[in-house]
């Protein structure tokens, strides 16, 4: 009987590859849908895991830290629809307004007490609340929005997104953080020429 | 012969409702895949045609106008997967950074002299370019974009949208242009409390 | 100024129902995309604010609970694409051998210590390992996998999917939680009666 | 134990709809993904189950029949990504050019023998062959095809579709079986004025 | 005119691949999406067309079998969402219980006579019933399904999937045909120790 | 403060390859998803624009000319699911019956007059209408469409797609243009075998 199972389903196995997973394999070319992957005989349990213990750096400008889970480092999520990363922030710590061009956001706060909000797009509409330990808290597609801890000790989430490859839009980085000539950002933002050349030169911006 | 015709697939058109396409009846329920379908028998040419023949008014604070096609107005694209947009562009107009959450873009130029450009998300690059009658460009979806005259003529384009419902973020207006407290604002965006104010006042943002 | 800003994309925001979200509304009929959608108006902060604040009851046969954060419950994820749900081993607790078949999980330690693990199809390679406080491990969608806990204290977790509607299937309470006949149960697991009849009494099949 | 079992997972059936699959009920609104769902509680094996065991009649200008299992007839495929049908070819039998816009088709014949092929997009090359009992053939979607009996027997196959609604246009009742003038089908098929007229005379069409 | 036409769309046949179908070439990189396309100029009509004629080897442990037509071995469903498979019964076959992680399923009787069910999700409710010759049943994604011959003759069934890689995970296997330890399917099964450690002999598993 | 900010999300930018687009690079492998990625550090604002001010040349067939804006040519589009062609008509010029199997089409007349129209599939329905400087006429996917000149000067129209690689299969390319064998096409048209040889004759069909 043991020898009869061995031929049940041969054919199925005699594919080089399934489809269960596709563990990214960044030496290979990269398609619209993700990381060529890695062989199935190469894949180990290691490649679906992946450390969010250590706090991230928090001694920086915004007093915050974003640590992504996203392939090819956390390779195992290629093509899987959805990634982690972990949010710290330290008293005062702000993630600024930013979009996910690429997926949905799910946050849950696991310490300390967070402010978050986002804005609809045509309607301008604004949805923000305080979140506690334990508050889970949605973020539509590519719409802005933003995390500060609005509490007196330090704060710990974790956000999931929709897709491995969400993407991070932080806007003052898009405006002030690049060679975008000046007069350029001033016509298209409205903002004024002195506010924008304050914050290029924080956030490292040229022209 | 005739009549024999008429019994051939006639199980297919028993059916009540045929998906070749899902025109807009905005009375009825909408979903996350659009509106619901109008029923095919009340479908006609009408529903799958729009004018974008007039020129928006850009007598206004950009000197540029967004007219869009999109359903319910335009209930043929409903469930299509792409729509349409009349840009028109006054001497000096601009259409500020925004993103569409929904879908990628391609705009051509029907009329006078464009700048365009996008920032990608993460590294904060530049992609942008002066574009003349006759010049596509493609803007990925939900990446911070813009578009202003760079000419001295006024200025036309038509935009495609790769989903009947992209979504159309300004980021001035998502900051500037609701009730968000002006110390959130400053917070979130590293912006000087005179300058939020200032363009709460234009927009006419509260708070 | 501020008149003329309040005719910008005046078009584009007549239209009756905006796409950046589709907060469920339960009382509206359900398709193949999900919930139909509340009207925009009616939609406030909390449509995206769920708590799972709160320890699931682990007073139960498995010594563990889950608690999801589902539509139409959290209204809010409805057509984003993802959702979440809490889990909670007292001492010695397990979530059974089960699938998600409408999406991928990742899973996040918050507390305690997991033996977490999924099975690949056709070739049946196991893939599992000890997680602990930080540890995130990615279960792709439909495949069978569990968790456990293997420490000697309480454990909690977060675990996030790809669908708001992954769906959840106990291979245990598809097997012995219903009225399928024994002796199909028997012939299709290969199981011996014995085993079937004393699973179904425990967890409430019949036949 | 059997009491605490019932306390599992009970936040995850308090849902009014699971989202395993969505049985059409066609008195409900229908959208771009498809029919609304029937209340699960209303749902019966039945619903998924279509018998396509009669041979259609064949007794027709092509002497060929396509029995199909499309919703809402077939209601449990709505939403499921797949649907099936019936071809019964007397001698002789052709199922004419046709697309199916909505799905790719794999094709497997029990009976008889058949010549089949599809025409590629842009190159316009040719794939096509004899096919005898037992052999598979698949047919990119959206491209023409065909299907005729080249045996001397009557030919019996089944045909799934990657889609609970492909859609079928067969050629010859897009150009001649409606009210398109003539002189319109002439101009843009390159066909002549009585080749039209003689088609428009055996399927019905007028103008 | 004959030279005039071979500069019609002359443009467009100029790129390297066209998109109607993407034929496996399993000597290039695999990615989220499935196999890499052969070059369109190396495609022929036999890619497309997969035989099915032989019947399965049912002399092994179920009496039955399953001969997929599946890429890479039947290269032309590549990215085209469809794929097929052969079930051959001998008297008393049977299917275990098992699922297709990555689609729909949907079969049709061609001889004999069938009791096949599915199973569903949170509510665990038992769908199952006597199929017959002509007979279609729908199974959805992910759920649990088993399939076996009821009758007193060799049965076969044609089954199709809404996937190019739908995937099988035989419970069985997935719980007995591996190295997982005898403990820890215990632990996540609530079988009994005997059971686990027969199956596990009968099924080739170790630990 | 500066160097602190560059500390800032630095794990996210370590990545090699960001998703928020995939330029198209013809020298690697293509995939169901489309064309392999260029290394993003290779990309520039060039990839994204392309130039269709040049009219086609319509001293053809049909006196009219598509100039597609695809990829690989068009490499900005790959994966972002859009794309654009130039539709150019003399006087008199006609776009035959063609479909696009892998997506739907948006029109907009920017010179002249055109008459266009679809077939809807099942009910053979006709909708066809003219269009003036302007309007916007939408076509869904995969179905039988046409557009000719209908008025007394040259026009000139620009379409999108909503996916890079629609495709586009003129029927009488399909039926006339290749070795399918004039008595195929006879037995599948049901047009008459002088009707083919003079089409064949005149497209440069052989068999």
């Amino acid at each position: 009987m043991l020898i009869q199972a061995l031929f049940f389903f041969s054919l199925l196995v005699a594919s080089t590859q399934a489809f269960d997973f596709c563990v990214a394999d960044p030496s290979l070319p990269v398609g619209p849908a993700g990381y060529s992957c890695k062989k199935t005989a190469d894949v180990t349990v290691d490649d679906f895991i992946f450390s969010l213990a250590a706090s991230g750096n928090t001694s920086n400008i915004i007093s915050a830290a974003v640590t992504p889970a996203f392939p090819p480092t956390f390779a195992g999520v290629n093509g899987l629809g959805i990634s982690i990363a972990r949010l710290d922030f330290a008293v005062g710590g702000v993630i600024p307004f930013h979009t996910h061009p690429g997926g949905s956001e799910i946050l849950v706060v696991i310490q300390g007490q967070l402010c978050a909000g986002f804005i609809s797009s045509l309607e301008n509409q604004v949805y923000f609340k305080t979140l506690v330990k334990g508050d889970v808290m949605a973020f539509p597609r590519g719409l802005l929005h933003f995390q500060f801890n609005s509490g007196k000790s330090p704060a710990l989430a974790f956000v999931s997104f929709s897709s491995p490859n969400p993407g991070l839009q932080v806007t003052d980085f898009a405006f002030f953080k690049n060679d975008l000539p000046t007069e350029i950002v001033a016509k298209t933002t409205f903002l004024d020429i002195p506010q924008i050349k304050k914050l290029k030169a924080i956030l490292g911006g040229t022209n």
